[in-house]
Order: C-alpha cells, then structure tokens, then sequence
C-alpha cells in the first residue's frame, strides 16, 4: 500500500458530480465514452516546472473504487428542491453495481512535468469518469505541489538532506500523510512523521523538543539524562535558553558521550541567526574535536531562506523544514483542473470538446492527449509537445506555445519519449507501481536531464512546451466554432 | 463519530515525540506529572480573532489512543547512529500498556479565540502528554484556522448563505474532510463534500460541472437535459461559452421547467465580472418572472473579493468558495505551539516552566492556564484575562498586554466566565461533545458579542486579551531567572 488514502471513499466526490452522473444515466447516455485529463494552468511557486507525484495514491484510489451500501443509503436521504429525491432508486441500483472499466494512463511519479501537460488520462463511459473527478483532483493538486516545494528546497540546499517536520501544521492527518510521501519523492531524505514512515517506509528522523529542556533543571542536566537514556540519539536542541551557551553544553555532554563509546551526532538551531550561529557552533564543534557532528538548521525555513543562508556561508548540514513544505506554502494548491478532451457515441467517432476562456491561452485542449519529451543528443531535455494520440504528429514536429503562438521546430529524427503510460485497461491495472525509492530516482535523473536555467529559483526561464501543430490548428478551429456556437444557440 | 480522525494513529507524531518518551521512561521519571498547552501566537489572516475548533476531533483521538502491535513493531525497527534498537524492549513494552490517564481541559468548539490563550491544556504524566503534542497540534492548528476563515468570509458575505467547494484543491482527503467541517461550524451554510456530508450531517449541495455543459451540443441541449433528468436540482452553470447567452439559456429552460411544475434554482456564474454579471442576471431574472431564482458566484473567491463584489453591487446571493477557504489561503497554518507550563514531581509542588525568546512577547506562559472572559453589562466582551489557575486572579483583575505591557483595571463584580472546561478527567471523559449544529450555534452568538471592531476585515482592532497581573510577575520572575540559569550552568 502506497497510499495514504485510507479516508477516500466513492463519496470522496462532490455532489454535482452524482447530480450529473444521475442527469447522465436518465439521459441514456450511459454508454456514451468520454476522455478527461488531469492538467494544470500555473508553475507552483513562481518557478518554471511542477513534479508528478500523486500516481500510486490515484490507483490505490481506483482499484477500491466502489459505492458501498452505507453510502448508497446516504444519497438516499438527498432531497431537490421540492422536497422530493434527488436520486430515484433505477439509478441508486446502477450505482450500487458500478465497476470501473477506464482506460487510464499517466505520467510516471517523479517526472518533470509543466502546464496543459495530462498529469492523468481517463477514458471510459462518462459516468464513470465524472464520478472520479474530485479525488482525482484531490490527489494530484497536492501531491504534485509538495513534490515540487521539496524539489526547490532540495536544490536550494545543495547537497544536503532536507528533512521534512511539518506534521504538525499540515492540513489533516493525510495532509501530513500526503506531503510526507510527495516530500521524500520530491528529494527530502526524511520526514519526523512516524506514521508515514510506517506506511511508505520513509526513513524518519527527529531531535528533541523544547520540553525535554524545559523539563529539567537545567539544560546541561535536560542533555546528560538524554545522553545516558539514548546515547546513540544524541542531537542536542541548543536554543532553549542560549544557543552558545547551549553548544557548549552539547559539547560537553558529547564528550562525556565520548568516553562511554558513543557519539554525538550533532546540535539542532532552531532560532537567532542561523548562519552566524551555525558558524560559530562549526568552529565550537571542531576545536572540541567534534568534526563529524552535524548541525541542524530549523524554524521557518524555506527555499529561499536556505539560499540565504548558504550565501552567507552557513554551517547547517541538515534542513528541517515544516510548516512551508508540508502545507505547500505560499501557494497552498496546484490549480489543477479536470477537462473533457471529446466523447464518443456507442460505435461512433471521437467527437471534441473545448471550453473556452477569456483568455485564449485558458481555453482547454481538445482531444485524447499525449505528451512527446524530445531530447537533446546529451540526453537533456530539448522541448515538450502535447499531441492529441489520434491526430498523431505532423513532420518535423512544430511546438506552439499557447501563450505567444511561437513555434519551435523539432528536427527529425530527434530522439523522444512518450511519458503517459498505461495504469488501467478497461479498469484492470496494467501497471507495476515503482516503490518509492524508484519514483524518487527517477525524480534525481530528471533534474540532471533538464535544461539548468528551468531550476533556477531566482528568474528561471520556461522551459520549452506547447501544443503540436496540427492539435494547435484543431484547437483554433473548435474555438472559433464553439464562439459562433455561443451565439447562435 | 465527530471526526475525521479515522486515520490517526498513536504514530500520527514526530519521532521526536517517542525518543523523549523513552527518554523519561529510562530516567526513570514516568511519575511526574506536567501541564501542557497549545497556543497560538498571532491571530490569522491579519484579523484580529481566531474561532476554537477541533476539539470533537482531539477528543476522538485521545479516545482511542493506543500503540497496537504492529505499531510497536514499526518502532522496534528503529536504529540509532551505533546501528543498534533506538528503542529497549522494556520501553516497548511500556508503551504497549500505555492508557491515557490526563485531565484534559479546552475551549468549546465556537468560541472565540485570541493569541496566548490555551485551546487546551493537557495535564498529566510527562511521557503521555509528550505523546500528543504532534496529533493535537495537527488537529488545532488546522481547524482553528479554517474556522476563522470561514467566520470571515461569512462575515463579508453579510447574510448571504458561503458554501464550501474546496475538496478538489484540499490538502489530502481529510485536509477536505476536516475543513468542510471547521467551514461549517465557523459559519458556511454547506459543502459540496458529500463524505463531509454523510460524516458530520453537514448540509451538501452542488450545480453543474463545465463537462455537463461540453458534453452536449450545445449549452441549450445540456439544460434541456439535465432539466429533465433532475428537474428538482436545477441550478445552470451559464459561463462555459458565453454567460449573458447562458442566463438567457438558463430562463428558457427554467420556463420549460415551470411549465412542467418544477422551479429553477438558480444560475451560477463563476467567471467573468462577478458584479457587472450578476447584476444583469437578476434583471434578466426578474424579467422573466424567475424573482426567487438564486444567483450562485465562485471562481476564486475570497473575503476581500467578496467585500469588493457586494460594495461594487453585485446581485449574488449564495457564494461557492474553494481554495482559499479549504487551504486557509493566505496563511495556509495557525502558528499553533505546544508549551510546557509547569511540571510536578511525585508528590511534589507544581514547577512552572518557561521557555525564553528573544523576544520577551513570544516567551512562554508558565503554570497551568485558564481564560476569564469579562463580559459588559449587556453582554459584550469587555477583556479576556489569561490566569494562573493556582495562583487565581488577584482582586481587581488586571490585565497585562504582553507587547506593551499596558494594564487595564476590571472593575470588581464584572460578570465573566472561564473558558475552559472540563473534557477529560484521569482518562475518562467527561464531556458531553456538542453537535455540530450547537458549536456553530455557538460561534453566532460569539460573534454578536464580540466587540465590531475586531471583526472588521479592515483594519480590525485588537481586542483586550492579556495575562492576569500575577502571573504577569511570576512570568517576569522566571524570565530574569532563566537568564541568569543559562549564564550559570
């Protein structure tokens, strides 16, 4: 079990989502087939590349798929506004036998991923694939967004582990559940939350809490009965009360450790300047003879605070971050969105679908999509191109960016990957779930494969993506008829 | 069952948390007792308020705290930096007998809340109230700040009904499930969670997806459809094309409806200029003899926005918000902490406990604390004193603001009641946990009582909270104390 979804049930939905499942079955278009995609709009986080991440808790989700007698009872009890059912028994009876039968496939865990790009395709009758919409939302929106946070926080710390200590702050039990797995996909080497080392075999980590300090006479005397109760723990909080003071007293009581055959395995800054105190505490630590003691950096870290701090030569091995990685700060969520690509009549053709917007970069795109990541000899990445399966690609391949219309033309014969690969076939899984460690290599590679200026946390560049030409026409044409369409209905 | 808790584990904690645990047991100070509070410093979403929520969860939690087997298993696989068991088996042992027995007491559900006061305290041996700290604090931090933004969109949406949407974008399955229900008990009318829905007894409700509308023809054939297929659930998405054609879309079928003996809801508008839209919908609306159908508004909103949408004249009359409510945008968490008050060794004197900061305001509050709520003569809050429960109030009570110091007198016979009450006691609960209706209730009355201005969303004033003046000495006392200790050991 990868997943922290314990909690989802079919009633992870959102009313309108069985309104229009009822409204679709009374219509008799049960057998009618649709394609949907999981995308978003926005980079997170003022950056230029989003993580997928979210793949392996949407299957757990899809193969329990199933309305259960308790919840068919509940939307029994759902009245309109005339006091009447919302749902009569004809359909309750169909949503109570419901199997998933989709078929569904996605982008790997781990890979680089960037706007209007499917995160997730389904394809199956229409009933069943407005029912998953919210869960699979829920799922991607956050898992994605915290993949992505730990990535910049992982590249901003360099090489050295960033551990994630924001259960409590994260939103909910699997809010912390969640950000633990998509954090340690995204880069950390830990996270402190017991409960998702358990369930995803994270490694897991912690120091002490002020308390332990506070519970003793003192702190020289909180550090020695630490030190004789866990000996082979030992990192120290030292700001409790003074932080320099606090490392001497670290420092003492790791050499008493010493004698015993232990080590100490470093101190914990919590707060004050973090790089002129982990300085001081290098020097302190390694006059003492204590070179291998770690210092770890905590309170209120994020991305940006890290680069600061190395900047200013900071001395912090460790980065404990919380509240902003586990709640995906400043964002809060990804702007994922779920979007009808065309639907398809019993024996009949795919028929497109659009949605239009204000703005004509919002406006969706149309048909079963894929995404080709072409490559440079090298290996790194040259450019992405969205291309609907049916139309395939026109050659040389044209990318046109949906914001500025400008093209890139990919010589032939570059080499390429497709990266939506089958999960389900007709609601059977197809797809070997990668364990974690996998998802989080894969994660490590691509970072090295994509061009560096897309990484960059200060003015990174975009990189490279847009929709293949001819899908590019296909949409330019929906729109101007959807428009008349708007007008003459 | 209040919760949604069904994920909680005795491992829903930091590891932190078990390895002072084992700490104290092999310290051999199981027999102490502490007093432990969660807190929060600033009040969120620059207002000047926060509302309690999540103590039916804390209470859930703490019901049904225990370390099952396969927990202890988890922890015996925990290695230290020699490679050797983190933990013993005598401590495993321990804590797989390990009951609750703490007083635990904490402010309803729906009270108003204000930085420095205690949600709740947790008195009892050291090594269980340890334990808790992370799940309490996850719980707390998360609905209390959900409850308060839900209080203040409520606030700017006057007496308009605000219904949250935000389970696509929520932070994990119970992230959407605990914000539907602080959403509620801080004001919204309802949820589009149905899970929420079937598990708190909130009311659900729901329009129409985008997909709906694209799946037809045209937007008037998915009316038509839907409006035969739902006819008592009729609420018309009217902006995937064009909203002025969707209204007119939407009277038509809702003349088709009446004449069929049905009434249209409403329309829903959640693009475009919410003002200038809704505006024109009502006269459409009114026009065509639909004076009671509801105009629905979302997409993006907030509680600014919302003040800026009804100052601007806007004919909306139900409000759907999602990200930023179920996120708790912008802050995304409480500042909520967990801090020990005082300890007391086998039968032994209370020890109060501080933890010093550099800044003398967000030094924590020794003892074991309890809020006075001073009310005026017709019932309005006067000041909230933060006292010292051993100590009581020193007559006339002053309070003593923590920033500036200043000190306000409270005449004596002022009217009052203490905020927390009691919920457990030596393990057994004693509280009888109000439905959700009863602490939304709760939190109405709150709110009519409160002082104006520090429910505005500009520029709101702080309200009177401060700590009692002894406690304000005996804090200082300890203060200058733990300074003079830091220096000397």
């Amino acid at each position: 079990m990868q997943s922290p979804a314990q909690n989802f049930s079919a009633l992870t939905t959102d009313l309108y989502e069985v309104t229009m499942a009822c409204g679709y079955f009374k219509a008799g278009v049960t057998d009618h087939d649709a394609v949907f995609h999981v995308t978003f709009r926005r980079n997170p986080f003022g950056g230029q590349f989003a993580v997928a991440c979210g793949l392996a808790t949407a299957i757990d989700f899809l193969r329990s798929f199933r309305f259960t007698d308790t919840e068919i009872d509940y939307l029994t009890l759902q009245r309109g506004n005339d006091g009447k059912p919302l749902f009569d028994s004809r359909f309750l009876d169909y949503l109570r036998g419901l199997q998933l039968t989709c078929d569904v496939d996605a982008i790997p865990e781990g890979t680089l991923v960037f706007p209007d790009e499917p995160l997730i395709r389904v394809v199956g009758p229409i009933v069943q694939c407005q029912l998953l919409e919210t869960a699979l939302l829920n799922i991607f929106n956050f898992q994605t967004l915290i993949a992505a946070k730990a990535a910049r926080l992982c590249l901003a710390a360099e090489q050295d582990p960033v551990i994630e200590f924001g259960l409590r702050r994260s939103q909910g039990v699997d809010g912390g559940l969640s950000a633990a797995r998509a954090a340690y996909i995204g880069g950390c080497a830990g996270t402190s939350n017991l409960q998702a080392g358990q369930r995803f075999g994270i490694p897991v980590s912690g120091t002490q809490a002020h308390s332990w300090i506070m519970f003793f006479e003192n702190e020289r005397e909180a550090f020695q009965v630490y030190a004789k109760a866990m000996p082979n723990n030992c990192i120290f909080l030292v700001d409790t009360y003074d932080s320099i003071e606090g490392i001497r007293h670290a420092i003492e009581i790791g050499s008493e450790l010493r004698r015993q055959g232990h080590e100490l395995i470093g101190v914990r800054l919590d707060s004050g300047d973090g790089a002129a105190l982990s300085i001081k505490a290098r020097r302190m630590l390694d006059e003492a003879g204590f070179m291998n003691a770690k210092i770890v950096g905590s309170g209120n870290l994020d991305e940006f605070m890290i680069t600061d701090l190395k900047r200013r030569g900071a001395r912090i091995d460790v980065w404990g971050v919380g509240t902003k990685l586990s709640t995906g700060q400043p964002d809060g969520a990804l702007d994922g969105i779920y979007k009808l690509g065309a639907i398809r009549p019993p024996g009949g053709d795919w028929q497109y679908r659009i949605k239009l917007s204000e703005e004509s970069a919002k406006t969706s795109i149309p048909g079963s999509l894929q995404v080709r990541r072409f490559y440079q000899p090298d290996g790194r990445f040259l450019a992405d191109a969205i291309y609907e399966t049916a139309h395939g690609i026109l050659e040389p391949c044209e990318v046109v960016d949906t914001q500025t219309a400008d093209k890139t033309t990919i010589p032939a014969d570059t080499p390429y990957s497709d990266l939506l690969v089958p999960i389900f076939r007709s609601g059977q899984l197809v797809y070997e779930t990668p364990d974690i460690e996998t998802s989080r290599d894969h994660l490590r590679k691509q970072l090295s494969c994509a061009p560096p200026e897309i990484l960059q946390l200060n003015d990174p560049q975009p990189y490279n993506v847009g929709i293949e030409r001819s899908l590019y026409e296909l949409r330019s044409t929906l729109m101007a008829h959807a428009k008349q369409q708007a007008k003459r209905n």
